[in-house]
C-alpha cells in the first residue's frame, strides 16, 4: 500500500510542544514565530522532516500556517479545512481561523504590540509572502526577524533527516523532448530578459527540465534539488550525490554540472561577487535566496520560473502518454466501481477497505508507480469534508442509502491521473439527484465549452458554477488545477478559479471538478481531467475556438442523474461520453465487469 | 438637438499641424510628445479646449493616444476604433495601431533612441500611466520630460477657453442623501486610512459628493472642479466662481469652502508645508498633483477615490428615480420603435433622421436634460462599427432587408439611461436570426444570473459570451459598464468584463450588452441596464444569492429571434420580460402605438 491510514498526528502533543517553542521565543526575544506548511522548495508534499506544522499542531492538511505567540497561538486554514482542522488540533492551544475571512495580518496586529519582534525562517517563505508580511509588520510597527535556525527544528529532537532516494532518468519515450532542448529554450528566454542566470528552486521544474524523476516526497515523483541556469553553458544542478547511480550521473553530466547541495550558498555568493543579474521567481523562491544574492551584491530581477509555462504545455509524446495512462486508469476505476456496486449493498464496506481495493486495482495494471495523492474516500457526511483523509479513527462504513465520494489518482510513467466519482449506495433521495445533476450541469458546461485564444481560467470558472448559483448553491474550492506528466498532480501556472489569471494554452492538462457539499450529510464532486485543444474552426463560426478533450474515462453514476434537469445538449454530451467510455474501456474488462459497464453507460433520455 | 452630425475633424489638417508640433519638439529638444485623449480630470467627455487629440489627428473616438516623433507619428486606438480611426486620420502622417496588440511602449523603443527626451503634459496623464511609461522609458533609456505648457496648446491658436456654465443644485428628492452625510462617510474612511486629507480630481465624484450638477462637458451633467477633503472640517471646493449663482453659492457654503481654481496650487503647497499625509488615487489623479504635493513636502498615500464605491451603490431614492427614468425612457423608445416599423419600409429613412426622431421622442417626455452620449445610429454595415458616430458624410440609408442598430440614452434628473436595440428592417436572413438569438442567449444568461456575495464582473462576463463562443463567435468589447444617477453613463468601479475585478454590490447599476459584429454587413447588440439586487434565499437553495433587476423597458425584436435555439428557461425569461414591458409601458402609449407594442410582445413558443 502507498497509502497509510494511521493517525499521523495527535492533538494532545500540541500543548507541550507549543510550551517548548515559547521557551525558544523567550530565548531569542521574539514575540511570535511563523510555522507555515512549507519546505525550502515550496513543495506540495513535504519530506517528513519538513512536516513542522503537523508535528507542532496536529493539523495534517496540505496548506496552512500557525503563528505561535507568547500567550496565544493561531492556526490559519482555508475553506477546504474548516471542518477537518478543529478535529485535529487542541482548541485550547490554537485558535483555528479560516482565511481569507480571518487574516494572519489582523491577528498579528491585535496580538502583538508595537516594537515586537516577529521571527520567521526565511527558507520557508516565498519572497512575495515576506513582502506581504513586511507590509503588515510596517503597519503594526513590528520588526521582522529572520532566524538562521528554525525554532521548531530546535525543539524537534527526532526530526527525520533529508531524504536520499535514488533518482531515475525519465526516458525520451515519455518526456518527448531532450533536456538539452529544454535548457536551450530556457536560456533563450534568459537572454531575451537580459538576465545572466536564473535560480530554479522548484524540484518539479528541474525534474521536467533535465528529464529525471525521484522519490524524495510522497506522491510526486521528484528528487529534491536546486539549479542555477546561466544564459549560456551548462546549468549547475545541486543534488545530493548519494541519489545518483553511476549511469544516472553519467547521463546527467552530458547536460548539467552536478554539484553537492553544500555548494549552493557559495555559488550564489560567486554570482553576487560577479555583480550578476539573476532572475528569481518571487512567487516560488524563498526569501533566503533573495537574502543570499542581495548580500553578495547580485542584482535580482523578478520573473516567473521559466520552466512553468514550458512544462504546462504538454508535447505530443506527453499527450499520447496521458491518453494511455487515462485509458489504463479507467480500466482500474471501472473494475473498482463494478466491485463497489456488487459489494456495497452488504453494508460491510468501509472507507479504508474501499480505498485499499481501489489501490489494488491500480496495482493490477502492473504500471502503478505511486498514487498521485492520498485517496479521499468519504462515506456519507465525510464526503462533505473537501480534503478528507481517512484514518483508522475516522473510518466510516459505506451505508446503503448514502453517497460515497472517492477522489483518487495514479502516477504512471506515461502520465498522472486524478478522478473523482460520487456513487449512490442504493436508492438516492430526490435532493441527492437534484444536487448531483446540478453539479453535472456545471461539469458539462466546462467540458463542452469552446473559448477563444487568450481565455483565462477565471473566464471559465463561472461556467461550472452558474447552474449551482441559479439554484442557490456554490462550492468553496477552485474548479480546476493543472496536472503534470508523471509529475505533480497540482501544477501551475494555469487554474480554473477566481484566481486563474493565466491564459489556457493547447496542451495544458487541467481538472474539471465542480462539487456540492451538504455539511453533515454528503458531498458530491465529479472530476475528470481535460486537455486544452488547439483553436479550430467551429461550423458556422467566424473565429477559431479552443476547447477541451476529456481524458478521464469512467462512468458517471446514472442513478444520481435526473435527466429532466438536463438540456438536450447536456444529455447529448453525457451519452456521447458514456459511449466513449464503453468503447475504450470494455475491451479490457472481464465479461462480468463489461456487463456492469454496459448497464452503467446506457444512454439516458429526456423525460 | 443635443446631437450634432457635423464633421468634427478633417484628416487633411493632420499634416500641417504635426509639422507645427515638430517645430515645437525641436525648440524644446524633445524627440517625441504624447497627446492622449484626456483632460486634467480624466473626463470621458472633454470640454472643447481639451480635444487636442482630434484637433491634431482628426480621430474623434473616446479613447486613444497619439505620439508624435520627429520623423514619424502613431495613433494608438483600441478594438472599438479599428474600423473608424483609419477613416478619420491621414494615414501618411499617422500609423494607426491597435492596442493591446501594438503597444506605445514598443513603438517608443523602436522609434526613439537611447538618451532621447520624451515630452508629456503631466496634467493629462494619471500617476499610474506615468509609472508605466517611466518603466518603458527606463527599459529604452529614454528621459521623461514633463512640460509646463502643452505643446498642442502652443500651436492651437484658437483653442476654446475653459467652459463656465452655470451649476445647479441636485435636490435631495433625487440625490437621496445630504452632502453633509456623504462628506462624513468620506471623512470616516480618511480617518481609518490614517490620512490627513484626500484630493479629489474627478468632477463626477465631486458632483455626487456635494449634490451639484453642471453643463461644462457634453452629455455628463458635471461642473469641472477639484476638491480637497480634510479628515475633519469643511472640504475646499475649487470651482470657477462665475458658475455659481448666489443661491447655489449660499447652499454650497453650508458644506464646503468655495475657492477659485487659482487657489488650488497654493492649497497643495500648504499641505506639503504642513507635512500632510495626502490620499491620492493613482488611477484617476494626474501626475501633476503628485508632482506638486511631493515637491512641497507632502506624504502621498495611494488609495482609490473614496467617492467611487459610495456613488456606485445607489440609495433607495436613486433606485426609485432610475426606475421612473427607465419607465419614461421606455415610452420614448417604444414610440420610436413603432415609428421605425411604420416608416422604415419606405426605404427613405437614414441614420441621422432616425437619431433625430429618437431624440425628439425623448424631448416629448418633457424631462430630457441631455442625451447621455451621441446616439449610435448604425444602418447595415455601420452597425458593425462598435462606437460608430454618424455624421453628414457617413449618413447611410435604412434599407429594407438589413439590420439597424441604435444605441442611445438620456439624462433625466432622476436617472441616466442607456439602451441598445437591433431592429430588422423587413425580413431577416437565417444568419441574422441565428446571430441575434445567440446574442440574446448571452443577454439572458447574464440578466437571469444569480450569484453569491463577492462575485466580480469578471466572474459574470463569460455567461454573456459562452453561447457565442460555442458557435465560434465573440465580441471585442466589455459586456457591461457602471451607470450613474443623472451623472456619467460610464462609471466605475464595477464593470462586467475581463478586467472587472470589483465585487458587484446591491444598488449598483450596470449595463448588459453582449453583441455580434459581422464587418461589412451588420452589427447586433442587445443592451439593457440592470440593478444589482440584494442576496435573497433561492427556493431549495442553501445560500442567499444576489441577482439583477432589469431596468430598461423596450421590446426585443421578435422577428430576429429563433425560438428553436432557446432553452425553456430562456423563453420563459423573454416572455416574462415582454409581458412586463407591455404592462409598464402600454398605459402611456397612444392606441396605435399600444397595438404595435402588443404585437411586439406576443409570447414566443418553442417549435
Amino acid at each position: 500500500m502507498f497509502q497509510s491510514f494511521k493517525e499521523i498526528a495527535d492533538p494532545s502533543k500540541g500543548r507541550p510542544r507549543v510550551a517548548q517553542l515559547r521557551k525558544e521565543l523567550n530565548k531569542r526575544k521574539l514575540a511570535a514565530f511563523l510555522v507555515p506548511h512549507a519546505d525550502e522548495h515550496q513543495n506540495e508534499y513535504l519530506p517528513p522532516g519538513a512536516e513542522r506544522l503537523s508535528w507542532l499542531t496536529g493539523f495534517t492538511g496540505s496548506a496552512g500556517m500557525a503563528i505561535v505567540g507568547i500567550r496565544s497561538a493561531a492556526l490559519f486554514v482555508d475553506g477546504r479545512y474548516t471542518l477537518q482542522a478543529p478535529g485535529q488540533v487542541d482548541g485550547r492551544v490554537f485558535d483555528v481561523l479560516q482565511i481569507p475571512g480571518n487574516k494572519p495580518a489582523d491577528w498579528l496586529k491585535v496580538t502583538l504590540k508595537k516594537g515586537d519582534a516577529l521571527g520567521y525562517d526565511p527558507r520557508l517563505h516565498t519572497i512575495r509572502a515576506i513582502e506581504r508580511m513586511q507590509k503588515t509588520a510596517n503597519e503594526a510597527g513590528l520588526r521582522m526577524v529572520p532566524q538562521d535556525e528554525n525554532l521548531v527544528d530546535a525543539i524537534w529532537k527526532d526530526r527525520p533527516a533529508a531524504p536520499r532516494k535514488a533518482v531515475s532518468l525519465h526516458p525520451l519515450k515519455y518526456a518527448g523532448e531532450l533536456a538539452a532542448r529544454k535548457i536551450a529554450s530556457v536560456q533563450k528566454q534568459l537572454r531575451n530578459a537580459n538576465a545572466d542566470c536564473v535560480v530554479i528552486t522548484l524540484p518539479e521544474s528541474i525534474a521536467w527540465l533535465v528529464n529525471i524523476r525521484g522519490q524524495d516526497v510522497p506522491h510526486t515523483p521528484l528528487p529534491l534539488s536546486f539549479a542555477i541556469i546561466p544564459k549560456k553553458g551548462k546549468p549547475e544542478l545541486f543534488i545530493a550525490p548519494e541519489k545518483l547511480a553511476a549511469t544516472v550521473r553519467k547521463a546527467l553530466a552530458r547536460d548539467v554540472k552536478l554539484c553537492p547541495p553544500a555548494k549552493m550558498a557559495p555559488a550564489l555568493a560567486a554570482i553576487g561577487k560577479a555583480k550578476g543579474k539573476v532572475q528569481l521567481d518571487p512567487e516560488t523562491a524563498s526569501q533566503w535566496f533573495a537574502n543570499q544574492l542581495e548580500q553578495a551584491g547580485a542584482e535580482i530581477v523578478h520573473g516567473t520560473d521559466p520552466c512553468l509555462a514550458l512544462k504546462a504545455r504538454k508535447n505530443k509524446t506527453e499527450i499520447a502518454g496521458t491518453r494511455a495512462a487515462h485509458q489504463r486508469d479507467g480500466v482500474a476505476m471501472c473494475r473498482f466501481l463494478a466491485w463497489l456496486d456488487a459489494k456495497a449493498p452488504s453494508g460491510k464496506l468501509d472507507e479504508i477497505s474501499a480505498a485499499k481495493k481501489l489501490e489494488s486495482f491500480r496495482r493490477q495494471t502492473g504500471e502503478l508507480k505511486e498514487i498521485s495523492f492520498d485517496t479521499i474516500s468519504g462515506a456519507g457526511a465525510n464526503g462533505a469534508i473537501v480534503h478528507y483523509r481517512v484514518s483508522e479513527s475516522s473510518n466510516a462504513q459505506l451505508i446503503p442509502g448514502t453517497l460515497y465520494l472517492v477522489d483518487s489518482g495514479a502516477q504512471y510513467l506515461d502520465g498522472t491521473t486524478d478522478i473523482t466519482r460520487t456513487v449512490s449506495l442504493g436508492a438516492p433521495t430526490g435532493d441527492m439527484r437534484r444536487h448531483f445533476t446540478l453539479v453535472l450541469k456545471g461539469h458539462i458546461g466546462l467540458a463542452a465549452a469552446r473559448f477563444p485564444k487568450g481565455t483565462r481560467g477565471v473566464d471559465l470558472d463561472p461556467l461550472a458554477r452558474s447552474p449551482l448559483w441559479n439554484a442557490g448553491h456554490d462550492f468553496d474550492h477552485g474548479t480546476g488545477h493543472g496536472v503534470g506528466s508523471y509529475l505533480s498532480v497540482h501544477e501551475g501556472p494555469q487554474s480554473i478559479s477566481k484566481r486563474g489569471m493565466v491564459a489556457l494554452e493547447p496542451g495544458m492538462i487541467i481538472s474539471n471538478e465542480p462539487g456540492y457539499y451538504l455539511e453533515g450529510h454528503y458531498g458530491i464532486r465529479i472530476e475528470n481531467l481535460v486537455l486544452v485543444t488547439r483553436a479550430r474552426k467551429v461550423k458556422g463560426g467566424d473565429r477559431p475556438m479552443m476547447g477541451f478533450e476529456t481524458l478521464t474515462l469512467a462512468p458517471i453514476d446514472r442513478r444520481l442523474i435526473d435527466p429532466a434537469l438536463l438540456t438536450r445538449d447536456e444529455l447529448k454530451w453525457l451519452n456521447a461520453y458514456h459511449a466513449r467510455v464503453l468503447k475504450e474501456i470494455s475491451p479490457e474488462l472481464s465479461v462480468r465487469d463489461r456487463k456492469w459497464l454496459e448497464q452503467a453507460t446506457i444512454p439516458m433520455e429526456a423525460k
